[in-house]
């Protein structure tokens, strides 16, 4: 949570988080400024103070909105230090950079380096800047850097964002299953829209993106729809022009956020529309076993990847080949169980790597629990997914409820 | 344009492109491989051959869904060179990349490296990958960099996506007017919504979101709905809880994209319910002007900076103070006259430094031309925009045409 940050940067002994960016879709510099409309800004958070973001002046209202202290840009006259260096941007930005850090008396020290933009620009001016300020260090960061440690944990109100996300998203499955399920059907099982032609995967993704932006929510990295051999493919994401046939198995998987960039949900049902032929059933019947199993044995304080492990000896003992096996694996359980939530659809906790305390799942852990299995060969795949809160108390808190039926009954078809 | 990028890397002797990052809201990365969902991927461009995809094997259809060559990742065995480097993370993807600059024989050479992605955890492997690959240079790009060169000029499947963008932008312009002009209006003025409450700008932009998602665009970087004194801060991009009044500036300023990140559309329009006062009418009638008489004054081959000044020099003429006599002026014309647009709502030609051949208005560039004035402490502020192609017949061709008009009349309110 917030509240370790401070306690997290005195033990890596780091004096400066620095995060550069916009304040939307990027998960660092909202974690400290919330839902505010900043294209371009410096965040700067000394260890020990509160932290002071640098903007332009035609954003400096919006930047003020988050209560962080706000600093304009003007006053470092960008315009002259790029003529007196020649018109050389990377070293302007670098002087520039210079001034900000020197306003907040930062000459030395450990600096960690966060937020999501221009890879290329970030890099150039820090080269430059390393030679400005030789008493400073400048750390890359992994992703179990200090502030992703930080965030591992929600408190009460991220959890309650996320809670949102999840009755939004619920919202829009149910929206969705009603959807096809009210379709009419031709003769060769396939769905019809309004106008009588063949529904198509594109056609539903366009209203599930307008179910979701009219409750406030978008889907930045899309939703996977995906049919049939298209399901056998984890992240295969569904073609838009494929029509939706009754009997074949439909992953859909659903991440949207907070208008903006917010808190993430995550959560994948599989249906197969009208009836489920038995190859499609019996691997269901083993997704759900093994979700059942694992939803059952998950307890706190244990590591993540503890779980994953779990996972593929029970997928194993009912004979599917899994990704602990063969880490290129493409038939069978071939990914990782889950993943941490909240401003990033993927965080810590990480399920892949034993070890490490903020792997666990502790009080206050967001995690997705989302076993599945892929026969691209035999056109199918099943994934089962939900969003779960770690309590306080030690329980395992679904954040959104919603059934887990493989057959969605047609209105008008029946067998 | 793309086919002028081969060109710019022999010039800057440049050996490498490499892009990291996901596909989506990556313009960098979708300049290469169209609107694909890939979540993380690393492309590499050698000159003179084409790009190449490193992702992994869940991603692997989709990644090829680009035309590209896909190399999946899982060959290099993340996790037994994890373990070999004793779990550091950092050290592990610096690896990684060695093997993959290897597979395509670069172990040396200058790369330039792109995409938008966490920067701590990207700087950090280069970091070590410096020490891997000894005869790599590894380049930070600033806002001139080659790629930004080449995007500087669209082709004409580039144009007819941004025109596809204006259209739908237009349309939902024009569904915002339609909506104010047909509210009830209570007898403070203050428009009304279907329930009879005060309509507010958070409903309007909830609405804006909905319109946009039902035409398969998205507004990332959320919509400019600013009135009165809010309007007189370029940035502002209003406060949700706001009623909305006759007569007072409303600044609407939308910058939509296609969904999931792809070319962006930038069009600002200035509007006073029922009747606009006489300072509100004066200040228009100045931005009118300034942008009448520069429009008819742009011509290719001529600098975008020139027209910048240009723009201070006629507002200057009418008793404005301008940002040119000082940058960190907040009242009058504060801002630049423009920026290209194409997959970044902001990219090159830039209007603000002479001297530059990209930054000139070039067959194919796509621009902004947006001139305004605010005055916060007069609770005003005025901002006209379209989005402008120089056609390679040297014709300045409004990409999307919508009416300029000030006053919008309401149909259930008169004076």
């Amino acid at each position: 949570m917030k509240s370790d940050l401070e306690r997290i940067l005195e033990r890596e002994n780091i004096d400066v988080v620095w995060i550069v960016g916009a304040a939307t879709h990027n998960p660092a510099m909202t974690y400290f400024t919330g839902n505010v409309h900043v294209s371009q800004a410096d965040l700067i958070l000394r260890r020990g103070k509160q932290p002071v973001i640098f903007c332009n002046s035609m954003e400096r209202e919006e930047a003020a909105a988050s209560g962080c202290e706000v600093i304009v840009t003007a006053k470092y006259q960008f315009q002259k230090v790029l003529k007196e260096s020649g018109g050389d941007l990377l070293l302007t930005s670098a002087k520039v950079h210079k001034m900000m850090f020197e306003e907040l008396g930062i000459t030395s020290g450990r600096v960690a380096i966060y937020g999501k933009k221009e890879v290329g620009v970030v890099f150039g001016v820090i080269k430059e800047l390393e030679k400005l300020l030789p008493g400073v260090q400048f750390l890359g960061e992994s992703q179990d850097s200090v502030l992703l440690e930080a965030r591992a944990t929600k408190d009460r109100e991220e959890i309650e964002h996320i809670r949102k996300m999840g009755r939004i998203t619920t919202e829009v499955v149910g929206k969705t299953a009603a959807l096809l399920q009210n379709s009419q059907v031709n003769q060769d099982e396939i769905l019809l829209n309004a106008a009588g032609a063949p529904l198509t995967v594109g056609e539903v993704k366009n209203l599930i993106n307008l179910w979701l932006a009219e409750r406030g929510a978008e889907n930045p990295e899309g939703t996977i729809f995906a049919i049939g051999r298209d399901a056998g493919v984890p992240h295969n994401t569904g073609n838009p022009d494929d029509p939706i046939r009754l009997g074949r198995t439909i992953i859909y998987d659903i991440f949207p956020c907070e208008t903006g960039g917010g808190y993430f949900f995550d959560f994948t049902r599989t249906w197969c529309l009208g009836y489920a032929p038995e190859a499609e059933a019996k691997v269901y019947a083993d997704v759900k076993y093994v979700y059942d199993t694992i939803m059952g044995e998950l307890e706190m304080g244990q590591e993540a990847p503890f779980f994953q492990d779990r996972t593929c000896e029970l997928f194993e003992e009912r004979g599917h080949p899994t990704i602990r096996q063969n880490s290129q694996l493409e038939s069978g359980y071939v990914h990782s169980l889950g993943h941490g939530l909240g401003l990033d659809v993927h965080e810590r906790p990480w399920f892949s790597k034993r070890g490490r305390q903020a792997d666990r799942l502790a009080a206050g852990s967001v995690v997705t629990i989302e076993p599945g299995l892929y026969y691209p060969e035999k056109g199918l795949g099943c994934r089962l997914e939900d969003t779960v809160w770690v309590r306080p108390d030690g329980e395992m808190e679904i954040l959104a409820d919603y059934p887990y039926d493989l057959v969605l009954p047609m209105k008008n078809w029946h067998k």
